[in-house]
């Protein structure tokens, strides 16, 4: 299990690989999103996109997927206070294969509570050609291994 | 239909009513978002949260239907490009009651295209309580009524 010590500013991880079908985009539009654009494709060839295309919040959640099996699996994660800076880059169409690169960009131990550190990630949701379609700053929670540690030798 | 110039800046806008079942909260993780504190009630009571509680990106999901059934119904949107300071403030939790209110925070006309604007606008997903339990601003995409019109100063 990684805890907030095992984790470094500037460490990179490539990972992951879902494939996106028509039904899932459909899917998760209907519910969700049920924009022209997303649910409907005669509609979409006539929209600014001119094919369907996948939900924005559906490519994230997608990366969200990718992220806990492949990165959260082995972490004492705390949960996430939020995003920063998420952009849409390029659509996510019926047929592409996602996957997730990060990045660490910041760490630090929280000031209120010893037993927790904050951990800032840059993702990147990636297609089939290099393309990135998504990305955001993630603002990770994590547990510390040594609660306090630094706080009693302050003492 | 609005368009570009029948959107405001400062415009407030208060809608919608998403009840919140653990069904669904169960089902959107178990796809995108399994942590056990999102996917099983026994594990949640050992976690940070002690109950079972919604996905952060199910809760966006569901902030959005409300924005595309409420907001975006009689809105010539072209999409959106991103969100910035997405947060999540308090847990989302079965039986919670959601409802939005936005404020467009800033507008401006594209300067490559001349056919579209920008709207930024401030999401708060508020919860039966009054508890502000998600919030972002959106960068949305719009339709000129006037493409090109000369009307003001461009971005």
């Amino acid at each position: 299990m990684k805890y907030y010590e095992d984790i470094e500013t500037g460490d990179t991880h490539e990972f992951g690989e879902y494939h996106v079908t028509k039904a899932e985009i459909l899917e998760f539009a209907r519910q969700y999103d049920p924009q022209p654009f997303h649910t409907d494709e005669e509609a979409a060839k006539e929209s600014a996109f001119g094919e369907l295309v996948a939900s924005g919040w559906h490519t994230a959640a997608i990366c969200m997927r990718m992220i806990v099996d492949g990165e959260l699996d082995d972490r004492a994660s705390m949960g996430a206070r939020g995003v920063d800076e998420l952009r849409w880059k390029q659509p996510v169409k019926p047929g592409d294969t996602l996957h997730l690169r990060t990045e660490v960009v910041d760490k630090r131990r929280s000031e209120s509570d010893p037993r927790r550190g904050y951990v800032d990630t840059r993702m990147e949701g990636v297609n089939q050609d290099g393309d990135v379609v998504i990305s955001w700053v993630g603002l990770g929670m994590i547990a510390r291994r040594e609660p306090g540690a630094e706080t009693e030798s302050a003492e």
